[in-house]
């Protein structure tokens, strides 16, 4: 088992291994001792494969866990569901000292997290990601959210869970198609940070290295959210392909998965970025191969024009600037700042040539 | 004017005097150099009363004031108020680098203040307390909350505001029951933490002492959250009153105005403490003396059964115990945890004693 430590608003251990999901209970005990109650946050389709085996070690531990499943998939992610999460949990008489448990993808993992964070100004809670997406991405670094009718993640806190738990055994049951939209995160952290992961990503089978390829991913996120927690500056850098696949997850109205979508928004950004010179074609080049190995998408019919569009309420405005990332060289890549007209072009840049 | 500083999370001045108010303008450019549009979030009286001189120092500071206008009361503190202004946020393009400012009572500081927290993650915001009440509690110290079908102040968060402007000339149109309704919370402080202020709110006119007493109560209120921000402890030695307080909120439907309830509540605590010679019946002398004084209430019909009951699910709860607030001799409270079960009885021993 790999451990990765996190030190945040909070310090809180990354936990990534084979088979070590009948250890939660023993590790809640272990952190929140007068914890009782258990909320474990999941939908039908996790709860039908883990609900089970969960249940049973919270059980085990001594603890009570009430189970409250959602429906799969985005469209959950709404205000409707976080607000009749927050009552579940004031019915069910929860308090300060319990705890809740996001068993799932990023969908439960944004919303147990909002509702954890909120739920009388703040209770515990622990991500146990079964997606790929999630366990290199979404489980780590405090962001949680809901969607607003205008756009993607609109409503959310900043607070770091007190556990993250990723047993890479559950990857085992996940379809193909989620498993490589968890990809095009994982071929992210090596365009950002690591020549070594995208020769290992292109070259390797990566069945048997799972748990180092996802704590090298862990790591890299790690070191950038312990430089900037509260995204204001450098954890922008995670963002590469994420202003234009957020626009474009938006356009489709959420039926094109987030992986695929920062397929596109990668390519779109590194064909910019080569043809304003900011980077050699080899990353385009890279990418362009780990997308076709990963039967990932690196184009889309949306026009720039519309992509722009859709762009335009993104976080990541200050005010007339857009904080966009740009690859420099392989397996390294830069925060830059511009102004909001200018990403029009960059996108048309990116689109077409 | 009085500055009173507080360090928590982030840093801030809380300034205290007569007509300050036309410097709002100045000062968020001042402190948020790039911000440009502000939401002011007000209610329909507070609007009546104070949008124009607030309207102008912002257009003044060449800012965008954009107006949020709620219907008064403890009712607008739900849910879907607090979505109505995450939606109107986004539709009306705030970015993070803008900025909230709640111009009002405690119900527009919580309610600006949550969705300040959790719009895009967290946006600036500033507090314009309209009432004694929110100058002297809700305000300062960064709790924020919307109340749920299952209780009050439920759902929240903790974040602190980049300023608190306290204009002491706009308790000038507060009705003198709400104005009274503020002084429990003064007299709170007192009871908590200074003889001395229980000794001028008896025998001096306040009137023209406001900005002095205000700057008291902040400055206690400001040295117990800087030991404790996130109300793990210490925090909740401001809960003198506020157990049973809100449960006569809740049991009369929020009907029972907040200083009332608390009167009410700290009579309580204050004869059980009495009763289990925890605190010489002298402060029980004072305390009467001020609420007859200020014409608070120091009785309820609410019997100590339903008040129990309606206490269950106090945020002040963690797992089997409850922390209350008991006088201890005159101008000096302390924290006690009890088991939930004995609760019962303390307020039985304040009802009937």
């Amino acid at each position: 088992m790999n451990t990765v430590t996190v030190t945040a608003s909070g310090t809180y251990d990354v936990l990534i291994g084979h088979g070590i999901l009948p250890e939660l209970g023993g590790h809640i005990k272990t952190l929140l001792p007068p914890t009782q109650k258990i909320a474990v946050v999941t939908d039908e389709t996790v709860a039908a494969l883990y609900a089970k085996p969960v249940l049973a070690t919270l059980t085990n531990a001594g603890l009570t866990p009430h189970i409250y499943t959602l429906t799969p998939g985005e469209t959950s992610k709404n205000s409707t569901v976080y607000l009749s999460l927050l009552n579940r949990l004031a019915e069910d008489g929860f308090t300060r000292a319990d705890c809740i448990v996001a068993l799932g993808g990023g969908v439960v993992g944004d919303l147990a997290g909002f509702t954890a964070a909120t739920f009388l100004r703040g209770i515990p809670y622990i991500q146990v990601p079964t997606t790929l997406l999630a366990m290199v991405d979404s489980s780590v670094g405090g962001k949680t959210a809901i969607d607003l009718p205008h756009g993607k993640n609109l409503a959310g806190a900043f607070y770091q869970p007190t556990l993250v738990l990723i047993d890479t055994d559950t990857l085992d049951t996940l379809p193909q198609e989620i498993f490589q939209d968890g990809m095009a995160e994982v071929i992210k952290y090596g365009m950002l940070n690591s020549p070594r992961l995208l020769d290992q990503l292109l070259n390797d089978n990566i069945t048997q290295e799972l748990p180092t390829i996802i704590t090298t991913c862990v790591s890299i996120k790690r070191d950038v959210v312990e430089q900037d927690e509260f995204d204001t500056g450098r954890r922008m850098l995670l963002n590469l392909g994420h202003t234009v696949g957020h626009a474009i997850e938006k356009l489709s109205n959420y039926t094109i998965p987030h992986g695929q979508a920062v397929a596109i928004g990668m390519t779109i950004d590194t064909r910019a970025a080569v043809a304003k010179h900011l980077c050699p074609p080899d990353c385009l080049h890279m990418l362009d191969n780990l997308l076709d190995r990963y039967s990932l998408p690196n184009r889309t019919d949306y026009s720039a024009e519309a992509i722009f569009q859709a762009a335009q309420g993104d976080k990541k405005r200050r005010g007339g600037d857009i904080s966009i990332v740009t690859p420099r060289s392989l397996g390294h890549s830069e925060l830059m700042q511009i102004p909001v007209e200018d990403l029009l072009h960059w996108i048309k840049l990116g689109v077409s040539s």
